[in-house]
């Protein structure tokens, strides 16, 4: 097996198959000279991505989603044709389209395991990371049955809750539940950042709120720009819905200020 | 000492004194027969709240904020001319002007200790909640200054970090680092209620965004109401900072985008 990419999530599946398939021969490939470093602890490190991908079984790319076209490019020479591949990327139908850069694009199947942090890079990376989380594995109409077979069985063998959809539905999906809650992290947090509140004086629901902002804005730029077409409805109903709050606080509308608190915290014990 | 209101905050005091402070005498009333019942565990419990007032020397309310007033005015028969009085609550401005039905306002001090939960009652209560919490104590100009001072002793003793402002002052710094998240999770937990997602795939990230919105509305509403005129424009705010995030993204703006997640990290960080 062969992980191109060895952040948090790549380092995580290195980790992760070493613990739970000891026979298996794990190869690397990073951009990053100290990430490299790091997996050789975990198997062999390559020079290149096309080298890295020889003789592999299963070449799995953990890149931002907005480099898995020109990842898989440059990887593509060294990919034999019995093996398959995969991604991380918490995007589905860019990563369908990155996969016309392989030679055989019915290899190709997405994954997105739910598992991320906003602590990034391989030395936050755990054995542990994906027992008990959800992964979505995606395929088209192209696809190889076998291919997503086995991506199943992969994120099974690592812990995983596997559920299988199509990159629209999913991309629709996650737009929801997770791209909307951390856009408005990021839109709370940058407000509160130009004000300078007195955090010093904060509880942990201010903490709490806004703790996904904290991601790397290299890998959430391009994953809510590729996901902007179902994003963007969903942050005019944020505000239209903030809008709402002010205007019944604004008028001392109690009945109407109770209907969206208790619409929320039903949602929120329904978690 | 008399506690008026047995839920998370009042148990939690009643709770941490007696471990803190053990020679108080405590008493307690609660309108609710079941709390009352659990702070027989931790003190006497008296049939009226004038009653559990008698030869008190501090009195301390722990109620919704819109319910104050008629606490202290049901209290004021029992309460003694050398007792000091205080609350919990979570806005300023209004627990000052509810002191007004004390025989003498001079003796109310407020409290604000920055430890609530989403998880109320008597039964989430703790006596280490207050420790290495923040506890804001506001005075007006007609607060007597030894009130003033054993309010910051007092919660000095339970563990607290003590913050001394206006009432005025209070309730702004509090809209942006505790209703400002609030509202913005329950508008969040709202809007996604009405959507059905697929929360079976969520990780943390939802949740985390969300947790605050499962508070009891009782608690919050007239929390957001009382401070309606400095938390209506924080809501203006935020929604057009998501209405910017929404542009960015439509006309594919990666720069924008990018500057909004890099000021919303950056404030994360900070924390």
């Amino acid at each position: 097996m062969t992980v191109l990419g060895v952040g948090l999530l790549g380092a995580s599946v290195l980790r992760a198959v070493a613990a739970r398939s000891p026979g298996t021969r794990l190869r690397a490939w990073s951009r990053s000279e100290s990430s490299r470093r790091q997996a050789s602890a975990w198997g062999e490190t390559a020079g290149t991505p096309a080298e890295a991908c020889q003789g592999a079984d299963l070449v799995l790319a953990a890149c931002p989603v907005d480099s898995l076209g020109s990842l898989l490019a440059s990887a593509a020479p060294g990919i034999g044709s019995a093996a398959w591949i995969t991604d991380v990327g918490s995007t589905k139908r860019g990563a369908h389209a990155a996969a016309a850069a392989l030679p055989d694009p019915r290899r190709f199947v997405g994954s997105h395991p739910m598992a991320g942090s906003e602590k990034g890079g391989a030395s936050e990376s755990r054995p542990d990371l994906f027992e008990g989380r959800a992964c979505i594995v995606t395929s088209t109409g192209m696809t190889d049955p076998r291919v997503v077979d086995a991506a199943e069985a992969f994120w099974r063998v690592l812990g995983s809750r596997v559920s299988r959809m199509e990159p629209t539905a999913h991309d629709a999906a996650v737009a929801e539940i997770s791209h909307l809650p951390h856009a408005t992290a990021s839109v709370l947090a940058a407000l509160l950042g130009d004000r300078a509140p007195r955090t010093d004086l904060a509880a942990g629901g201010l903490r709490d709120t806004t703790r996904v902002a904290a991601g790397d804005p290299d890998l959430w730029v391009p994953i809510l720009m590729e996901n902007a077409d179902h994003l963007a409805p969903l942050l005019a109903a944020l505000s239209g819905g903030a809008d709402a709050l002010r205007q019944a606080l604004e008028r001392r509308d109690a009945a109407a200020t109770r209907d969206i608190l208790s619409r929320g915290r039903d949602f929120r014990k329904s978690l």
